[in-house]
Parts: structure tokens; C-alpha cells; sequence
């Protein structure tokens, strides 16, 4: 039923400690998955990367859930924009996700435009690409296609389940609807719900979107134009929000960018513009606009305690997992007290929970950058937990 | 030279407590305004309303300074609206701000497009809308053409002037370059200075509406067209900033719009959703998208320290009016601690200075809506410069 199109193979550590990355592999599901809307979606592809050695027992494998604009390339140069992996400071030989000890797997989410099934795909009953003929999905529809994947690569149980932001809404949904197959699960810098403020910033860029008339209602691929300019604005208007103040202020303030005095014009007189306008005309270059709407639409539709009788804890009841909940203090998308609900609601069922908040003025994408705190508190986690499930102590390095 | 197109009426406070509203009157100034950019700009006119009497000695006007898509229709209904004046709370008969004791003055801002001159006004050069030939200009031509309007109307000093967000920042200008013709500051919910997040939201807008294709550099009014989904996004996203989280999860949180589930679908499914579309959609019948850039931009080139050798206390240096600052607590978008680095510098120069930081969850848009604790401090504090001035108190309601 489902084909193994390419087998995983040995993996060594080069010698600069550099992981030599498998590349992406694809896996193509037959059976159709069964979503959340009651609708099917079939067959689909999941593209996953992976780094590091599945063991004998397949009890080491560790699978990285990415955020709304991340991809599977977690710790290699990035085949389309050629710069490092988004999570190679935490994942890697020696890194706090060691690859010489576990087996990392990491797949482009459905709704994705880096190789697995999303409104870009070409549907196979049309021959055409989706566009929004693609089903809405949510962030548990992701989950079940991960889960395929999963069971595809005969691996019972995950030895531990990471992500931040959208990654840790997959998490939770992990530990929520497959509790015997996650050992232990890191939701990062998230919510179990999103919150009306986020929903309204999602919308202001979905409006972006639609607003540019080369959207074509969502059919801009068969017309060979991409709406570059309503996907630029959605993604300066969600940057601001992965930023604090605090990091706005102290990296950019109020300089100008490349000149003495202000213009008094509408070219980008200050870094802060100069910046934004950056980072929306390179995502335009590496991002599909119809899976920009529907991934946002599934973390709008996120909400775990309405999923269970509106009651948080229900969510979690059974579980034996060991949690570590991780928030920020400048994140002002999920901020620390969102993460406080996950836990209270963990507590609630006793379950076996470690919460830290890293103090942080580096906003929202404090989790992706340099923290020291954030990468100590997730090793002295894992390994807890390594040794716990009686994985084999690090190799001394020479 | 400057021609007094329609001279001031005697008002009456009607029967059931409403001010008899003049209606919008026109300031049509001859002599060029000489911009803070170097070039000039005349003749120009400034629309503004009057609300009370203006006594013989001409000691009870007070000046009131609209905020970015405020205008001059302060507590009248609104002509293209049909809504209540956007201070109507504040100002009124009887009210902190009462019309039956102070002359009330509200300019529409140079740059606007209620009546003041600005970029959809005509060139009387060519004949047609200025559009982008428009010249950028500052918050300190703003208050430039203000100052030509009191001039006009014969004040040489104006009681109180007050303004909350960028109508602050016209209070903060006008207390800097015009010392000796301001009795009583009010900057409210405001900032000496546009902070980098600040700046990144209005770049956000900008390239929203440059995007639009029906933007066409500027050029819309000469081809009959308006730039609105442009517009719409630009005023959706900044209006999220107006609220707090807390505002907007006690006004909307996750509740569904008239429906009793997700449709899986880009529809308005949220009420937070339908309710900033229909901000966006309801802005642009009653707000010019041109405007809108040059308006912004004078915000974001505004820097009061960087215009006083970067010492803020400069900029007050000899100052003997009083001020009165304020700030709410879940202000973001102007957060407490930049009232209090006015009130520092204010400090500085032994001003004269009062500080309130109101606690409300209301967000920026506080000083709009109903603040009891807010206008208690407005009024106190104006009762208080009343007495000092020699105003005559309040008269007895029977």
C-alpha cells in the first residue's frame, strides 16, 4: 500500500561534524486521509528529511514538527535560498538534538509547498494543481499524514516529539491523539489555541493574499503569475510579529539606512523598512501564497480544548509522555501564559511536566536563534529522558 | 492676506445639552507654509470645526489635535458617517472639556483629506490632484499650519492644547516651537519619538496600498479609480494595533460569526475576522489612500529629540506651560514608558509637569472610549490651569 521510495540509508558524521544529510525522500501514501472537515485527501505525498541512524529497536527516533514558513531542511544549507538549516543550532553531532545518538525525521507538513502534498500539488483526478479546490486542513489533519509516515518507517513509538510555534501545536496534537507513540514531547514557544489577536493578524495577510489581483482566486499557477506582492505584505506584517520591541529597538531603532537624513519620500529611509521589505520579497521567493492561506487557516482552527469538550485536560487524560513546555518572555504571539494553560491542564491529569520560561528579548523567534538557556534546558531534558527509556549514553567525542 | 472665509458665529448650547455645531468652516492661507523639508507649499486651506464661545480676551480656546484618521468633526455627528464625534465623550457641555466654559478648535491636519489641503487636493499649479507631487511633510507643518490658522482667528495664546497618538504629537510641537502661545499641554497615549515597531506597521500599510494596482503611483483620482483592498489591508493591520490582546479576547475571542462551526473555508468564520473587514471596507469610504502614506510618514519622520541636537529636554528648554501627560497601561503601540520619557525631560527643565498612567485593558484605542478614570484626570487637571489662568468657573447647571 505504500511504497518505500527511498530507502534510508547509513549515515556518518563528516569530519568538520557537519551531518551528511540523506537529502529529501519522498513518501508517497496511497490510501487516502480521512480530515478533519470529513472530507478525504488522497493519494499525498509527504517529503521528510532526515539526519542521524535509526537504531536496532527503532528507539531512538526523534521527529521535528516545523512552523508556518519552515520547511523539512532542519540542519543543511537549504536547497533554494543555499543558507543553513532553520534549526542547526539546536539539531545536529554534538547539538542539544544530537544526530550521532538519534534518528531526526523531519516532514514538510500537508498544506506544505517543499514537496509534500499542498494546493500546488497537481491534483491527480484533474491533472491541474489544486489551488482552492484543496481541502482545508488542520493542524491534526498534518499529524495523521505525519503518523502514516511514521508508521511507515515501522517506528511504534517516537522517543520524542519537538516543534515551536505551529511545530508545537503538532506536538501537542501528537500527545494528544496518539499518546502511546510519543515518549516524550517539547511543545516550544505555542498555544493550544489560537488566540483572537493571532486569528486577526493571519487574516490581515490572508487579505494581503487575495487583495493582489494575480491571485486569481487562488489560481495564479495555471496562469503562470505568482501574487508576489500580496504574499510580500502578509509576510511583513507576520515578521513584525515574531519580534519584539525590545529586538526591533535595539537592532534597527530609528537608523537610516544608508544615508544622513531623511529623504522625505516613500523610499525606505529606515533599517527597519529596508528590512522588512527584505524579508517579503525573499519569501515570495521560496513560498507558495495558497499554502501561506490554508497553513494560517489551520492554526486559526487550532483550538485543542474545544477538540475535547472544551476542557484542556481532557486532551492530555492517559497520557504517560514526559513534557517539557518552553516559553519566552518577550513572545508576545504565545506569550507565557498560553504556555501556562498547556501546563496547568497537564498538572490537571498529573501527567509528568517540566515548564521553563527562557527569559529572552528576542520575541517569538527567540526559539530558532542563539539562546543559551533554551538549548541547555532541551538537553538536560532529552538526555533526562534518554536515559529514562535506556537509550546509550553520547559517544565521547575524542 | 489670509482672506477669513466665514466668520466666527455666536454658539448656543441647545436645550437637550447638545453644542450647536458651526459646522465645518475653511481657512483658505495665501502666504506659502515653509516645510520642514525645504520646500513650500501655498496656498493652502485648513478646514477645522469650533465648538463653544470664544471669550473677549480671547484666554478660552482650546486647541484639539485629531489623531491619524481623526478629523475635525470632534463631537459633532459625523458628516460622511453619520456617527457620534470621535471625542464626544471627552468634549462637550458640561463635559471635561466643556464647551460651555472653553472655545474649542479642531483643524483638520495639513496632509488630510476632510477640507485641509493634501495630496487629493487640486494643484492650483496644475489643475489637477497633487497625488504624489504632494511634498512630504512633518508633524511640525502640521502644527506650522495650525499656528497660521490662530494667528488668523487672532489667539495669541491658546488655553490648553490637546491631542492623544500622533494629536499628541502635534501637543508635544506645539509646546516646543511655539512656547510662549501654549498655556496648558496635554500629549496623551503618545510618544517624543517613532518607535521602530511603530515604524514597521506603517511601512506594512504603505506597501499595502502601493501594491494595489489601482494605487497607480499615486495617480487613482485621475482615472477615476480608488486603491480600497490596498487600503483595507493597510487599515486592518494597523488596527489591530489599536487594541490590546485582553480587548480583543474579551470582545471576540474565538467565537464564530452567526454560525455554530468552522465552514473549513476562508470565509469570515471568526467574529475577529468579520469585524476587521469591516473596519477595512468602512476606512476607505471616508479615508483618502494618499493621504494615508503622507500621514503616516510624518509619524514615522517624527523624532522630537533628533530635532533638538538629540536631547529631548532641549526641545522644552524655557518652557512655562503645564503639562499634563498620560498613558494607559495596555497601550502598546505608544507603551507607558515613552510618556515617561517625556515627563524626564520635562523633568529636566523643572517644567511643570503631571504624569497619570491610566489602568484600563482597552489598548491605544483608550483615549477614545469611555474612561472615567481618564476623564476625571482631563478634567481636574483643566480645572485646575482654568482656576490658575482666571478663567471664570463652570457655570451652575439648574
Amino acid at each position: 500500500m505504500m511504497a518505500i521510495q527511498s530507502p534510508l540509508q547509513q549515515e556518518r558524521t563528516a569530519d568538520d561534524g557537519v551531518p551528511v544529510h540523506h537529502g529529501t525522500v519522498t513518501f508517497p501514501a496511497e490510501q487516502p486521509l480521512d480530515l478533519d472537515s470529513g472530507k478525504k485527501l488522497g493519494p499525498f505525498t509527504i517529503a521528510y528529511n532526515t539526519y542521524g541512524t535509526l537504531n536496532g529497536d527503532k528507539s531512538n527516533a526523534v521527529l521535528i514538527c516545523h512552523a508556518l514558513t519552515g520547511d523539512q531542511h532542519v540542519t543543511n544549507l537549504h536547497p533554494l535560498t543555499g543558507k543553513e538549516g532553520w534549526w542547526s543550532l539546536l539539531v545536529g553531532p554534538g547539538k542539544p538534538i544530537d544526530t550521532n545518538r538519534y534518528f531526526v525525521i523531519c516532514p514538510n507538513i500537508l498544506g506544505g509547498c517543499m514537496g509534500s502534498t499542498g494546493p500546488a500539488s497537481v491534483d491527480p483526478a484533474t491533472g491541474t494543481p489544486y489551488g482552492l479546490t484543496f481541502p482545508v486542513i488542520t493542524i491534526g489533519d498534518m499529524v495523521a499524514a505525519q503518523n502514516r509516515l511514521i508508521e511507515h518507517l515501522g517506528i511504534d513509538q517516537l522517543f520524542a516529539v519537538l516543534g515551536g510555534s505551529m511545530g508545537g501545536m503538532q506536538v501537542l496534537e501528537w500527545a494528544s491523539r496518539h499518546k502511546d507513540k510519543v515518549y516524550a514531547a517539547l511543545p516550544i514557544a505555542t498555544a493550544a489555541w489560537h488566540s483572537s489577536q493571532n486569528i486577526a493578524f493571519h487574516e490581515v495577510g490572508r487579505q494581503a493574499v487575495m487583495a493582489d489581483p494575480k491571485w486569481l482566486r487562488g489560481d495564479y499557477h495555471s496562469h503562470g503569475v505568482v501574487p508576489r506582492n500580496g504574499l510580500a505584505v502578509a509576510r511583513m506584517a507576520a515578521h513584525i510579529t515574531y519580534l519584539s520591541e525590545d529586538a526591533l529597538h535595539e537592532k534597527f531603532g530609528r537608523n537610516l539606512q544608508n544615508r544622513s537624513d531623511r529623504t522625505f519620500s516613500f523610499d525606505a529611509d529606515f533599517q527597519v523598512e529596508s528590512y522588512l521589505r527584505h524579508q517579503g520579497s525573499t519569501f515570495v521567493d521560496r513560498f507558495d501564497a495558497n499554502s501561506y492561506l490554508y497553513i494560517t487557516r489551520a492554526m486559526d482552527y487550532f483550538d485543542l480544548a474545544a477538540e475535547n469538550g472544551d476542557v484542556l485536560a481532557n486532551a492530555f487524560r492517559g497520557t504517560r509522555a514526559r513534557f517539557c513546555v518552553v516559553s519566552f518572555t518577550s513572545d508576545w504571539l504565545y506569550p507565557t501564559r498560553e504556555s501556562r494553560e498547556i501546563v496547568q491542564a497537564l498538572n490537571a491529569v498529573a501527567a509528568n511536566v517540566s515548564f521553563v520560561e527562557i527569559d529572552s528579548n528576542a520575541g517569538h523567534d527567540a526559539f530558532l536563534l542563539d539562546e543559551p538557556e533554551f538549548f541547555a534546558t532541551i538537553r538536560g531534558f532529552v538526555e533526562s529522558c534518554a536515559a529514562k527509556r535506556g537509550l546509550p549514553p553520547p559517544v565521547e567525542q575524542a
